[in-house]
């Protein structure tokens, strides 16, 4: 209860005194390069795994698309999270890491800018998309597929500086992450 | 591997022979009511899970602006997924379930329409949309709120008629991020 | 107030029971040719539709700018509006009526398709959007010039008929204003 | 006349010397905190107001819905009208006064950004989107809702400084403004 | 000349009798199955094509974004083409080859639905966006890249039937094609 | 050889080492004012030029709905080519040339910023819309009408400074230019 008065109402920054939403004031804040990277997790099963990385050899276009998917939904983030800021990407990239063992691809995602406000949402929500993405091609095969966790891993840049997901903060729910 | 060669690499319907990409053809297909209902979860801390509803009582937006993005996110489902057909959505719906012991918030989307092709995507892009929506608005609190799984809970329509997550993997809805 | 007994609050029809937003259900609506006609009205000076018409006889776009920004935006209404449904517009049109004693362009716009809900606003988003072009392209002339009326003019198809703004209502442009 | 002269064709900004449309350089505009703001008026019937109040005691979602489709078009508006620049917008944030005896609701949407040009558009865009949102939500219990004045109320930055819609600009057509 | 008058202006349909654009009414248009195929050329140095073929075999990404940004871009036809309907497309393909010899990639983009208007300008747009996607991704090496001819090659469906490309008609200013 | 030894493959700068695809990061590079000047060329027949030219002189909007739909493309570059930045375009214009002999529309784009990468995109993508608007509006008189080529023709800022389109350049493949 005190980490909750520590945690005042105020700091639900996207919201007015009286409760409704707004985007928030980013013109006085200084202008710093800013970067984000966030990361997803899909399980399926292994075979699944070996048929993306057969269609790799054969030229497939699951990642590619995936990575394309997920690079074109960084830009649209402020037209899919209400309070976004737009914002002009420096840089996008993805990155796929497939684990036949686990039936798991860990896909990572990196945001930069120089600007105002950060790329945390920009990040999260390429990394989302790719991770859709992967489902919807994937989904005749594993409807069951799992997405998650998605997190943000880091973020620098900005008044607070640099941010990493904790050690401890990555031990018990997050426990999926481990592929 | 003899699972592997049932699911020939034909079933990555997504692909061509030669494994690129394409929007396959639904022209054929008989068009039935489908319905589609996902759900993401988001895991954060109690004291968020207070701040939220605390803000609701206040006519907050949290939960509003999550809704809203969900429902305009389903729409914008072809526009996200490379090889999603455009529909003409006919019903969209977002719930939220919190629970603020364990500090989870618990989204679940149903998508409904007649068409010639399923409605999972949106289901899925809608829930992952409202997810991050919330992420978003709270991140200033707790910038480590995990999303996920985001799975697909039941389907019903088309060919193959209802499909349903079997019991034992919706046990809880953590449990299922145990790969 | 027994007015507003036979207004029961389920006639928000966009509304949970619970109050919160959904994209009404469509699906079981039988298809029927719709058709929706808006208008709006801007009021400036008479010098500024003199410039305007003066522009047209040099082959000026401030009328075709404003024609093509409100057909395109009856496109963009599900994009826009929330709750609004995607259609398969089968018509847009849009007419401009100059009166330059009066310092007043009247824009009336003309939606139509065959489906399962009606297209009012598809029709007022168009007629808006091209009033707000028309600002645009003016208002370094006269950032004073006011939009509005915006209104709904006529309805037709689906279960209940023909719907047309009543004759006192339409009396003059900007009577109707006057609340 | 002689005031037509004054304000020559080339104060049609938005147009070439032979009256074809254009997206005007601000290439070598200076970059000034700009700020705008802009009204709508939706006069309906006292009892819609009233329903809309109730649904609020409920946490209903029709503002909650309106606002954030405001923000969101203000950041939509440069795909909305041909000329508008794409702005990085810094703050968006809308307000609503609901005045159950007139039956008429005020909405004031406020844009700002640093930057080369002016914010006035995405301004009356979010208060234009925000009414047509309200409209299609209570469309069913008043679909002879009135939309308008929609206008600039005030803007500042830039070379032309401070600009305030004056006192006797809103006597005449704008009488239905005075809620 | 008599030519010209067999071509009536009313067969600029896109305009009303006055010369005003409008989105033409297809509502009572007959549904039936509607194929088109476009092409698009890309003209290049013989270098460009061996690095495409290069990152080809290192599963690069330059077709397969290319194929991805075409079919994304068929579904934004109508965003982007006025006066086009939104349509609901139930296939697109897309096809590349490439002519190290000759330095020239042949791009071939295939739409089809069931529905009530044509699909040229969806694999028109597929085939050039396509081409545009490769020029961006090439352009570092060759800014002189060419695109064109740009052309619909056949169409099937509607009332019209079939329409191919004559003989004739590839002859003279076609020659460019010619790889 | 020795020439595609000059041109490695780190010059397909929108591929990283191992050949995917990103979005190059821009956010070291100077600020310039940059520009860009692209064409499209469109072959008809004659009298589709008379057609087009006689709804000039009636106020027709095919030229001006196509000058629309190509500005309004250059804003929407980002969303259509993968790997673009989004960018703050300070100026979009366009200009058409029709040769009613040679039945040649001859279309000209230019876009200009303060930023940090080109708008070589921005200027091809709109001259490519453009065209592909004339496509959609006349082609009920001419189906076979052709696109090309298309090319950029000068750019200015950033480190590399003024390219031009050589004279040689434009001898061979492009002589369809020479309306």
């Amino acid at each position: 209860m005190s980490q909750l008065n520590r945690m005042k109402a105020s700091q639900l920054t996207h919201l007015n005194a009286d409760g409704s939403a707004l985007m928030v004031d980013v013109s006085d804040k200084s202008s710093s390069k800013r970067e984000a990277i966030a990361s997803a997790l899909i399980t399926t099963q292994p075979q699944v795994i070996a048929l993306i990385e057969q269609a790799l050899v054969k030229k497939g276009d699951v990642l590619a698309s995936a990575r394309i998917a997920g690079i074109m939904a960084a830009k649209k983030t402020s037209e899919l999270i209400p309070l976004c800021h737009p914002l002009a990407l420096a840089k996008v990239s993805i990155e796929f890491e497939l684990n036949a063992e686990t039936g798991q691809i860990f896909i990572q995602s990196l945001c930069r800018l120089q600007g105002q406000t950060g790329v945390e949402m920009e990040a999260l929500t390429a990394a989302s998309v790719a991770a859709l993405t992967i489902y919807d091609m994937c989904k005749a095969v594993d409807p069951a597929m799992m997405i998650g966790p998605i997190q943000l891993e880091q973020k620098t840049g900005g008044k607070n500086g640099l941010w990493q997901r904790s050690q401890q903060a990555a031990l018990s729910p997050t426990e999926g992450n481990q592929a």
